[in-house]
């Protein structure tokens, strides 16, 4: 489709939006929201005629990418089918998208709670672990995001939470592994793995086993930064839960469908299965709002004859079942999951790997599959980050320099502190792939002008 | 659409279901959910055949019916043009559907702030109402739901939070007006509304009027029990509330969009208008899942040039927007608001009046527009509820034996503890809610051959 520019359609949309929407986490009259009309693909363009690649996938969410033509006619059937009906049913879309998702879960996680998204999915995860331990406590990460409502920001580990933190009553915060900027001083991947674990287990005798009822982590962390566990980390993290009685819950909410060039990011992980997977934005490629909790069969047998209270209108809903089952099979079809591991391993991950030693500002690259960050510094030596932590305004000026070096050459870039992180669509073409590294390349050297 | 049976399909979708779907509210092994075929206006029907006139919407949602037409043409044709796009850009199906919501709302309630659903419309008003105010504590009535996720259900009344509550950290619970069941002593709703007015007065005052964010009330309690509140309450909270600087939050999750016979419940009730209003459900009959919060300009204000510190992927989702924006024209168009209230005050509410006359076991009738509920009892004299509180098992016999005797006439009954509501889509035929109502009649003999 060829954008046809359409200032005035733009405009009215633009006015509508300022006068109406309340838009998340922004300081309202301070945002300026650009005016979409629309998107195809690996493309989005706004009604001057501009085009960009997006380098984003939304939030980390169009794994398939924008429209996807099997996906939109799946979703169109399902409307005229059985667009809507009450969770307490049987009802096609939502037992063939359970069926097809239990199919692909790690382990036992068999039975499947639909929500509405992430946030919500983690909520209901942290509640199973809860009444199936009868514990108060749940253990998450300080570089996280778990979701926006009260319980899943007060888990989460990234500023966001700071606003609505309820001092910590029933979350305890550890430190999982970053080796590129260890607090416990590793030299090496094995040893960050290692004093990491350690860190974690001293947490849990402090705060008592008996009172923890989860350990929460992203099985790859996302928007704080796609910090890969170091090899047996996960594993040790199994360990301690099984020693202790304590659910280990993952969170697949962004690394999950495909994201990491896997089914799920857990599956790079041999052995590895949680009790409970959260998981949302890939299961459909968020072409219908829908989440969900994988559930293993111990966590399910303590619901088995007791109700579990937790619920929600949409739960199972057909239109977004329906669109994850189309999602699902075009992925198979497509395999658009190799095509990621394929695109990681070959151009985007060696792409950015040539960038970084040819641009000063690049302090480290890291991820898998489609699923990268680059950590802008100012100094190599020193890694001092290029912003400061949660910087705003002028302190934040060189990763908005580098933000709109990077539209201007067609780039739609995602931008978290002093990172970029690289999350197209997992289908791109390796044409598209590099195309956007070319562009990542050019604003890359208003990051370098930072340099000291 | 005729029904086609087709009981080898529903065994393959039962089956699938109980192996991979996790139901909400549920034990999972005690429950067996009947296999949904098709759906259509009023009516669905499963795999054998069997036709039913759903006298619940669904979860009191579907206000358009099932498969309205016009609106699964809007899905198809938002879903070819564009499904999905993240929130912080200006789109023109979340434009429009805020500008037509906010055309809709009381006051100056203008600023849509878009959510997956009620619950988390709850969690983000109850967050608003606290930065606003810079105060910890929201007070609820013990007669409401809010939405299952863990903030919503601590403020919600009703027994399915009990499981998860935290011990009213933040949150207060109050007695709102019920004539019926009076702890007021009051004899008729002028006294019932001065007394209930007076405990909230006194309850705030032992709290500490300044520590107190919000009172959050759904405008006409739903599945709690339809009780429509005395003339000159929600006035009287109103004024509390602004007398002490608090937010007033109305949930018009299940009583907004037509569901009482005007575009929102508060309509009812001239000159209140809330602080901050949730909604979900009715918006857009919950074809694509979709919530939100409509904001004063006060509370918009705060968050104006100081972030809001909340969010979702899927806020404003476009899809979902789009079927908001097709739902309210359709109901503009059809007059769906006003056939609810033509229905309610012609044939529905007369129709259960009589029935109320002629069966022992009604012990009251009470609605307005399709949102009504019969209050069954042992005795209407002492209006000892026909089964206890939150009664399971072999206490519940009465009610099930009256939901099976309402199935089997071909009406499928939203039950809740002692109650039935008569809740229908808002755009039923006159006759199908005198069949409704002729079913209900047959049924309700059951429930009087438990009457003492």
């Amino acid at each position: 489709m060829t954008p046809q520019p359409n200032p005035q359609v733009g405009a009215a949309v633009k006015a509508a939006d300022r006068a109406h929407v309340f838009h998340s986490w922004s300081a309202q009259e301070l945002i300026d929201p650009p005016a979409i009309a629309g998107a195809e693909g690996s493309r989005f363009w706004d009604y001057e005629g501009n085009r960009y690649l997006d380098f984003t996938s939304g939030l980390v969410y169009t794994n398939i990418g924008y429209q996807h033509p099997k996906v939109v006619a799946a979703i169109q059937e399902q409307a005229a089918t059985m667009t809507t009906f009450a969770p307490a049913y049987a009802v096609e879309a939502r037992s063939e998208a359970a069926r097809l998702i239990a199919e692909r879960t790690p382990g036992d996680l068999d039975k499947i709670f639909f929500t509405n998204g992430g946030a919500d999915a983690v909520e209901h995860a942290v509640r199973m672990a809860r009444l199936h331990t009868g514990r108060p406590k749940v253990l998450s990460a300080y570089r996280s995001y778990h979701g926006g409502t009260e319980q899943a920001v007060n888990i989460t580990g990234d500023p966001r939470r700071w606003a609505s933190d309820s001092g910590s009553a029933g979350v305890v915060r550890f430190w999982a592994p970053f080796l590129y900027r260890s607090r416990f001083y590793a030299e090496n991947e094995r040893q960050e793995c290692e004093r990491a674990l350690r860190h974690l287990e001293d947490t849990i005798a402090f705060e008592g086993p008996q009172t923890v009822a989860a350990i929460i982590l992203e099985t790859i962390p996302g928007t704080a930064g796609i910090m890969v566990p170091p090899p047996g980390y996960l594993a040790g993290v199994r360990e301690i839960c099984d020693r202790h009685g304590i659910v280990f819950i993952l969170d697949e909410v962004m690394a999950g469908f495909g994201r990491t060039g896997e089914w799920f990011a857990v599956d790079h992980f041999e052995g590895v299965v949680p009790d409970l997977m959260t998981f949302a934005k890939g299961v459909n490629s968020g072409y219908v709002p829908l989440g969900g909790v994988a559930i293993s069969a111990a966590v399910a047998e303590t619901f088995a004859r007791r109700p579990y209270p937790g619920g929600l209108t949409y739960s199972g809903h057909p239109l977004a079942c329906g669109a994850a089952v189309a999602t699902i099979r075009v992925m198979e079809e497509e395999g658009i999951v190799e095509q990621a591991a394929r695109l990681g391993a070959e151009v985007i991950g060696p792409g950015l790997a040539e960038l970084a030693e040819r641009h000063p500002s690049v302090g480290e690259v890291r991820g898998v599959g489609m699923f990268w960050a680059l950590e802008l510094v100012r100094n190599k030596e020193t890694r001092e980050p290029l912003v400061p932590y949660n910087a705003t305004g002028e302190a934040n000026a060189p990763m908005a320099a580098f933000g709109a070096a990077a539209k201007k050459r067609g780039l739609w870039p995602f931008i978290n502190m002093n990172r970029t992180h690289v999350v197209p669509p997992c289908n791109i073409t390796d044409a598209e792939a590099k195309e956007g590294l070319a562009a990542l390349d050019e604003a890359l050297t208003e990051a370098d002008a930072y340099v000291s």
